[in-house]
């Protein structure tokens, strides 16, 4: 790997330009904004690495797939995509979002850490491994989609329309982050599911005067007695059933969660709060962060909610609840445990409308794929990496791999400060080049 | 009485063009508009009566104080306004809101009902019992105000600061009526007071992605467990002490609940409902509406409330409540019972912000000038009226009695389809002229 890594370090300029060539060129999926000309510039850089590039037509953004067939025994697969969050707020930004800049060591543009830094950083390391060696050790599959900042529409369909091309022995998943502060490297298994409704409870036809709620029934009043029927003040779920599929965890999980770094003192001191739920800290602290599941409150309206006051009785109120989901529960399930919930406690009235559902997923930590990546780390980074068994939040994972056994793992080259979605978006230029690194190593373990 | 009634009704038409005159002159307080134009004419009517008068300024609209002095044992007080509500939606007009039309019996204009014609029938009754007898039977104090469709912010001033302007025998109080279709007429012996608090819950220093309420205090929950704690399901308020200084209905009180028409059925259909809270109906239905204390919802508001979903861990929640009071309950102290109870509970944290408080108001149903009122109701009206112990809302009544055993009625020319407040507000000119007639009767009747 030696002659690899050296290879990598001298055209380290030359994989710059790479992503700046990339982050120049907007591809904003949300507002249609050069997402024609961003595709045409991911063929381009396949093809330096000679891919077989196929366009697969979703209805919306185009799924670039891409194979680099070399008859190995075993199959690696990349998931990126080629859009990108909006730039606004525009005033935040010190400088152009789509004209990179380098310094002190950062590259800053938006992409370069989601998800541009990462794409651009798996082509590289293939390329370097074949100009040292030839040909590679593994066979490529690469999904290069492009509606992946709007809710990735059309990312399972494409798993269930390509069986053949969904057969890999591992997945490297659209990237990842380091610490800003202890360099280490996150590792991830998996992501959280979900599940988002709204419960909508309706009273009188119209908002009545208030004089009127003596005898006139009260949405507002009858939905904070349904949700507390839902959660009690020790964040117990109270929904019959709700925790019955929720797989314990293995020592080996636990583990990875003591890895986990969470610096507490900084979050509270950022998030002005005196401590964390159920007065928990340390590892039970990450253990509820990344493999809890919740029922939460996104949004309650009812009513008059202007300046000052107006004596009414609504007459619809609404909650937003999300319940995030770990393995093996699934978000179909939930709704209809929810719906008998309401029903059994006398709420047959208020309405569910269901939003959208994942399920959640997780990498089995035994399987040979997360060992060799972990290896892959060891090699390369000083420190032992950080690895979490899910995300706390969701992830088009969840969609491609809903019917899946593939192992995947999310690494990256951003780091917790990059500001992914945020203005300044950036990576460091050491993280770009370790992460081409690391997917070369990967390469050549795997094989 | 009988020739000051047929000079009434000789002069109908008359007293109609004084009505017609007051509501062709806009006096809109909320928007400026004809405000001093309105109180030269309310002046120029005192004048027909020979009124003295005095124009007191309070720093909003003034106050039209008049005097009719004739040395008698008794004093009787009309508490009435001279401004209106807006008009607006204009588009549901059928005719121009401030330019009377006479059709089917009614008279239509906005404040035909609230409140210049029963501003305008006191001093008619007056006019035609002076016609009559040369000089009234009782002392007759005027306090016409300008700003009670924006809150009479200055009548608890006047009653303070003019202490013997506020001595008399009894109050009639700005309006009333009967109903649309029973024909009885509505006696009013008070109104519940209200407390308007909004409470504030507050989390993390702003809103967080929702994957964070795995471990960080969600405002909205928190309320949610807040407010369950001050009511249940069957409606008690939970508040310690709440219910403490309510003072229990007499018999006659109870009487005065049974006479009250409630048609179910038809509130039903109108507000597309079910039925009532706890199953109510019939008299235990009317008492709760007229002499229970109340604790509602009038707004609820937090995190994400447009459309479709959004998921966030929201940062505040806040909801506003209005509690309904009866006598001999306290708005300052039953905001001081919230807060303890709040503190007792584990909320120290929700801040109660208070908006407006008002005692409850009810005149002794055994005074002798309800007797009076009644009596002379019994006279004119074929049926015996509806008397209502408290309207369910509240009036100025409490801001310019809260320190005064003054009784004073409510008794009016609308009824109750007259659209007060609302678009093609009307009287019918039969109840214009019968309550010129009522209010002679009962000067004379009082004196």
């Amino acid at each position: 790997m030696d002659k690899v890594y050296e290879y990598i370090e001298g055209h380290s300029g030359e994989y710059l330009s790479w992503l700046e060539e990339c982050c120049n060129q907007p591809s904003i999926s949300a507002q249609n904004i050069g997402m024609l000309e961003m595709k045409e510039l991911v063929k381009h850089f396949l093809l330096k690495v000679d891919a077989d590039i196929e366009e697969i037509e979703t209805g919306g953004y185009p799924i670039i797939y891409g194979e680099i067939n070399s008859a190995k025994k075993k199959t690696l697969m990349f998931y990126n995509h080629y859009d990108v969050q909006p730039p606004e707020p525009l005033e935040e930004w010190l400088s152009d979002p789509f004209q990179t800049i380098i310094e002190n060591g950062k590259i800053t543009a938006r992409g370069t850490a989601d998800n541009k830094g990462n794409l651009i950083a798996r082509i590289c390391a293939i390329h370097a491994y074949q100009k040292i060696h030839g040909e590679l050790p593994v066979n490529i599959k690469f999904v290069f989609e492009g509606e992946e900042e709007v809710g990735s529409p059309h990312l399972e369909w494409f798993a269930e329309n390509f069986p053949e091309k969904m057969n890999v022995d591992g997945i490297i998943w659209e990237g990842g982050s380091r610490g800003a502060n202890d360099k280490r490297l996150h590792v991830g298994l998996g992501v959280k599911g979900i599940s988002y409704v709204e419960l909508i409870c309706k009273g009188a036809d119209f908002d009545l005067h208030s004089s009127e709620a003596a005898i006139i029934e009260n949405s507002a009043w009858r939905l904070v007695w349904a949700l507390k029927t839902l959660k009690n003040e020790n964040e117990k779920i109270l929904i019959d059933g709700f925790y019955d599929d929720v797989l314990p965890l293995t020592d080996k999980e636990k583990a990875f969660i003591q890895t986990m770094a969470y610096n507490e003192d900084e979050i509270k001191e950022q998030y002005g709060i005196d401590g964390f739920l159920n007065n928990l800290t340390g590892d039970p602290l990450k253990e509820r962060l990344t493999a809890a599941p919740t029922c939460t409150i996104c949004g309650f309206e009812s009513g008059y909610t202007g300046e000052g006051t107006k004596t009414v009785l609504p007459s619809v109120a609404k909650v937003k609840l999300d319940f995030r989901l770990v393995p093996k529960q699934n978000p179909k399930k939930i709704v209809s445990l929810l719906r008998e919930h309401l029903d059994r406690h006398g709420y047959s009235d208020i309405e569910i409308k269901e939003y959208h559902g994942m399920v959640p997923f997780n990498t089995d930590p035994n399987s040979p794929f997360v060992n060799t990546v972990l290896a892959a780390v060891d090699d390369l980074y000083q420190e032992p990496p950080i690895i979490l068994r899910n995300l706390a939040g969701s992830s088009p994972m969840n969609k491609m791999l809903k019917k899946s056994t593939v192992p995947a793992v999310q690494i990256g080259v951003a780091n917790t400060q990059s500001n992914i979605h945020g203005p300044n978006e950036n990576i460091y230029i050491d993280d770009f080049i370790q992460g081409i690194k690391l997917t070369a190593n990967i390469m050549h373990r795997l094989k």
